[in-house]
């Protein structure tokens, strides 16, 4: 029995998810705590360490019964130096050694990755992804983010950047919105819970008619969930609104899919809470933009792990990194 | 001195070209054959076969003086099969055991790939690439493909159909022609020889002026090559033309280096010996489509290697594969 639990950590600007997992990727305990981003995030890893420790002794378990802990990172993330910097819901200006402390204080492996890499790590072990080794995710929240995995491995590039897939130019018409990286038109401002209320916003402007949407806004709750809602209520403004969000989502995926050729591309985060009528409208537009042999060969999924994505996905990074 | 020594081969439709290695990538020796595709290209495996049987006793050298022999091929290959289908220009319509057929009759180890991952192996190795491990070939010619190259290997994807950039979507405007995979906004159908030459008669038909163009389409003159040097004379037109083309290339360019975020994009191929003004005006939209973290660490090069990048990338391909 030695060694065979692994320690999985989804470090946010909010809170930081913790999960025991066993290595076949069930979670055996998962607690989480507030991220103190005070004075420069410098009680993060204090924290974290104290909490993990505590863990341990709650479950008489010592670093002998601990394969290694996992972690995804917000910010840019060094896997070599095991260091992150320019995380900025963190306050963590400075780069900072992750990976050495960790390693000193809990005498434990530990390997990091980012965030959005860790999350498609764990839809593929644990969720829709059902363990294909070609995945693509794609994650729409406050950001938009993704992981590409080939061959059972995940795609860093030379930066570490692959997989930056909200930055990618799908818009030179009227949704080219400035982006807060500084170019224009990219997926992230369109696509993200704030982009999205964009979209509306521009819609609503261009258009009459009687779309409850009209006194949504009045009201100041244009929120992408409201949108989805009325979409699925057959409000006509709010469909052609997804309609447009989703032809802009089966671009990207559809050129994400002629460039790196995955089986299957998985869509996570808050807005793919929106379930079955986001799947259904990016399918709908994805044969537009997929090379035609793979149109019957590259499934659209809704992640199915929601929150636990990034604690299951680090688990398994200690399994990719330490077996490899 | 034991099997130190390659032989690259690049099947095309009108010429198997071989080569002699050493395993540094030096070229001992280079020759080609007619690539006899009669009959359903019964011919081409034995020709292929004779001529390497040819040169080996012309070298006095036998299967114990040579690794391997790798191949870049036309159509559709099947690389864990060893079988290439689809290969029209060959007449290979019905499934060929390449590899069991190659390795039989000369009892040397063989492997395939398709032709532009091949030629993306053989820029990397002794060409422009200079040995980066993350790197994205983009070849223009008669098609557009490409070959993507990362962490040193080259990726296939789910289908081994990554990599196939000449249908990755990039226009929706004036310049959305219809490709023959059967979508349209295809970059083959705009940066290939014939696109750029449907480009040019989109914008022929829309303009007016002084423009040689007029002169040299009035005689049925109008190619790739002709548009490029009226460009590097300053033709307005004609350089106007050039800047269309680019920025859809700088568009493909930049999406696919947000995705797999390689160090050098080299291109390639017939449309590539424009050379400068190629790159530079590719280079000059570029920034608008990157991420703009990797705006100064995104390198753009022509291919160096012209015809001989398929046969060297070819024997690169048995190192990769023997010694993986």
């Amino acid at each position: 029995m030695a060694q065979d639990k692994l320690i999985g950590i989804d470090l946010g600007g909010t809170t930081t998810k913790f999960a025991l997992l066993t290595q076949t990727g069930k979670i055996v305990d998962k607690w989480s705590i507030k991220t103190q981003t005070e004075d420069h995030g410098s009680q993060i890893l204090p924290n974290m360490i104290a909490s993990i420790q505590a863990k341990l002794e709650e479950w008489k378990l010592t670093s002998q019964d601990i394969l290694g802990i996992g972690m995804g990172s917000p910010g840019s993330v060094d896997r070599k130096a095991g260091t992150v910097v320019g995380a900025y819901n963190l306050n963590w200006q400075e780069v900072q050694a992750v990976k050495a402390t960790m390693e000193e204080e809990l005498g434990l492996d530990f390997y990091l990755d980012n965030d959005a890499n860790v999350a498609a790590l764990g839809e593929q072990w644990q969720g829709a992804g059902d363990q294909d080794p070609n995945l693509v995710f794609m994650t729409l929240g406050t950001g938009v983010g993704g992981g590409i995995i080939l061959d059972n491995q995940l795609v860093h590039g030379a930066h570490d950047t692959a997989g930056e897939i909200g930055h990618l130019t799908v818009s030179n018409d009227r949704f080219d919105f400035p982006c807060t990286c500084g170019k224009s038109g990219c997926l992230e401002s369109i696509a993200s819970a704030s982009g999205i209320v964009k979209v509306a916003q521009q819609m609503l402007a261009e258009n009459k008619g009687q779309s409850q949407l009209y006194q949504v806004a009045d009201r100041g709750d244009l929120e992408a969930k409201v949108i989805f809602d009325l979409a699925k209520q057959g409000d006509d403004l709010a469909l052609l609104i997804v309609d447009i969000v989703c032809d802009y989502l089966a671009f990207a995926a559809g050129n994400i899919a002629n460039i790196v050729n995955p089986s299957v591309i998985v869509i996570g985060g808050g807005v793919s809470q929106a379930g079955a009528i986001l799947k259904e409208t990016v399918e709908k537009h994805l044969a537009d933009y997929l090379f035609p042999p793979l149109r019957d060969k590259t499934r659209v999924k809704i992640a199915q792990l929601e929150s636990d994505a990034g604690v299951i996905g680090a688990g398994s990074l200690v399994l990719k990194e330490k077996l490899a």
